[in-house]
């Protein structure tokens, strides 16, 4: 059948169907209460739904006196995520329903110094390869990508990205739109990855979340109140570059001296801990820069396990550089969790221990009192399952809804929204 | 006549004031397509509206082509905010309308550390001057307070204060209930002060805002989106107490050293100014302790600007450290705007331009490339004002909306919501 429903009733149908997805309401009665819409209007709308595939009936609700009422459910399955999330040097990419259950993914390494138009190509490529491989027959209704640098989330572009060079002001959102009839949404990686934890993270505080990534560099995102707080230019959460030492030594990748990122981050470690090796003071570490050309986090890892004290040096005092700049911000914003991910994860959990014991001892006790400090349970899948799940929310927030337009199109076709570049 | 309508009408009227009152629909057809309810649905809540007062008919809108739709406004007239702010030694009050217009207010000199009994009975004894002045004939919609210390936002009680002997756990908005028939909101007060500097403050930046309160104590609130962050434990923003120096000889009045309060809180900056000035380092300050018995920031700031140069190192030695402190935050939180409050602007203009200048220079250029610092433009009434804004926002925020009910009761008295303690 063709639906081509009044901008009006589309607006219904998507506050229904976000009532129903979220379980706020899933039987008649109970979208009626929520809503103060009538049962007339509420019966039709989801009548709508259950022709376009997004509702479907259910079982029965437990009886309130009457009659049981039938619930409805979300079809997550009607349409299909893609999602990508860049890293420096890596992409992930996956094609999920639209829970973000993940129905197929992808890994590529890519050099984000190649420039966005090379990098975004091969994004696309795996795209594609998802669709052809596990989207046959279903629309695509939304796309979240994640990059390792600040984003101007209205607008889709990339703002003075530290890392990401000849990507300044380039809009990610319009490269895709071009390409794909869906709403597409950009975010910063890390910021990405404060939300998958705080949606699927376990065990899930549903407290307001620092999440806190030492990888190559080091970045952290804050969801306060479930939302993220992203800032004024994107670039919230963007520690890397906050000065930690007076040490005019420590000299940063981005020219300066003294970041946190330079004391701390990945690239610093395997700098200093490649000297090291060279000069002979870790036998250890000079025997596996021999072996593959470079410093993997794993074989730091190994080193400190084999009591390298050259390595477990470095591993403890960038945990505690960089936990002492975390109590920092947990003084200032006071989440109720913070979460460590990143490939410093893949040298053990020395850097961890210590970095949780920072935080707790440098901050306020107001602020730790009640503080969780854990690792991240996402097994590094935390950026491109926070760009899905970015999509997913967006498609369904209600300050979206007004936006939303259903297609004139059969039964099963998606519900999209009329202007893709909505915040 | 007598209004007993059902929840759901009462949801429906309430969101149709929300929009009327923020200017995003005002005419039936608008509120008819912003909602997508009926014409009989919307005619029928704008009806009882007008019964109770809180809407009324306006002027005709421009016609679309037909018959010229006239609008509804918000009487804002209709009922009535109580609002207090506590600081560490004086309390704001006001009565205001639903749009927190000032009717009238009170201030009164108080030592919090009396404990809340007896503070908050001095604070009661103004609200009953207030209501018997200018609130004859009207109902009570809402209360807001705002206390100098830590709170539990959805409980209304008082978490760990640091300088509020006696307050500990203590239940202000119980207090309040038994009281007043009206719901009741309790906050931080620079969380207040934050809030309204967003809505009020001059110029508007809309952007995220981060307020900085350098008084007696030091405090900061930050509003993200439109909304206060406000942490896990009611901490965030909670500065003063932060360390900023190795320095042991730096002892807070929390029993600790190196607390940024200790460096470059007001009553840091009095106790050292005090010693200096007996010590004879400071004949200026001498001569005004010798008359007043104790130094006030006007007294320092007179210092400053007679030329004296131990009055001038200290506010240039706070000015630094505080901003410092808040260029770290502005790193991690990227606000739109700092706004600087609180009772050192009574010392001149000094201690902001170096704020100013040390926040723009500390903090990374990404954070900084569009930030306004200012002062703050409410002229010490950014507490009071706060309380009364946290009512009105939250009687008609949408997320409060399944808890209101009407009185069954003559137009003009108040909807209310039905458990006042929803946060």
């Amino acid at each position: 059948m063709q639906l081509v429903p009044s901008a009006q009733d589309v607006l219904v149908l998507a506050q229904l169907v976000d009532l129903v997805r979220t379980g706020r309401a899933t039987t008649r009665p109970d979208l009626e209460a929520a809503t103060g819409l009538g049962r007339k209007v509420v019966t039709q709308r989801i009548k709508d739904g259950l022709d376009l595939g997004v509702l479907a009936e259910g079982d029965l609700a437990p009886s309130q006196g009457g009659r049981a009422p039938r619930t409805v459910r979300f079809r997550a399955e009607a349409g299909l995520i893609l999602a990508a999330c860049l890293g420096a040097s890596e992409c992930d990419a996956a094609l999920t329903t639209l829970d973000g259950q993940v129905l197929g993914s992808l890994h590529l390494e890519v050099d984000i110094a190649d420039g966005p138009a090379s990098v975004l190509e091969r994004v696309d490529t795996l795209f594609t390869e998802l669709l052809d491989r596990h989207g046959r027959g279903r629309d695509l209704w939304g796309v979240g990508v994640g990059v390792p640098g600040p984003v101007d989330f209205t607008t889709g572009r990339i703002v003075a990205p530290p890392i990401m060079p000849g990507w300044d002001d380039f809009d990610v959102r319009a490269w895709f739109r071009n390409r794909y009839d869906a709403p597409i949404w950009v975010d910063n990686d890390v910021n990405l990855m404060a939300l998958a934890e705080w949606h699927r993270g376990t065990p899930r505080e549903g407290r307001d979340l620092l999440y806190v990534k030492v990888g190559t560099g080091i970045g952290s995102g804050l969801v306060s109140g479930g939302r993220l707080h992203r800032g004024d230019t994107g670039a919230a959460g963007d520690i890397g570059h906050v000065r930690v030492t007076d040490d005019e030594s420590v000299v940063c990748r981005c020219g300066r001296t003294g970041c946190l990122e330079a004391a701390a981050g990945g690239w610093a470690l395997a700098r200093d801990l490649t000297r090291s090796a060279r000069a002979g003071a870790s036998p250890f570490l000079a025997e596996r820069l021999a072996e593959r050309g470079r410093l993997a986090p794993e074989h730091i890892g190994q080193a400190v396990a084999s009591g390298d004290p050259v390595a477990r040096a470095a591993i403890v005092g960038a945990a505690r550089t960089v936990g002492g700049a975390v109590a920092n911000i947990v003084n200032f914003a006071n989440p109720g969790a913070v979460v460590l991910g990143g490939g410093v994860l893949r040298t053990g959990d020395e850097f961890f221990r210590i970095f949780a014991d920072t935080v707790r001892t440098r901050a306020v006790e107001l602020a730790t009192r009640r503080l969780a400090v854990r690792t991240s349970s996402l097994d590094f899948t935390e950026g491109v399952t926070g760009a899905a799940l970015l999509a997913v929310e967006r498609l369904f927030r209600r300050d979206a809804l007004p936006l939303w337009i259903a297609h004139g199109s059969p039964a099963g076709s998606a519900i999209r929204l009329q202007n893709a570049s909505v915040a």
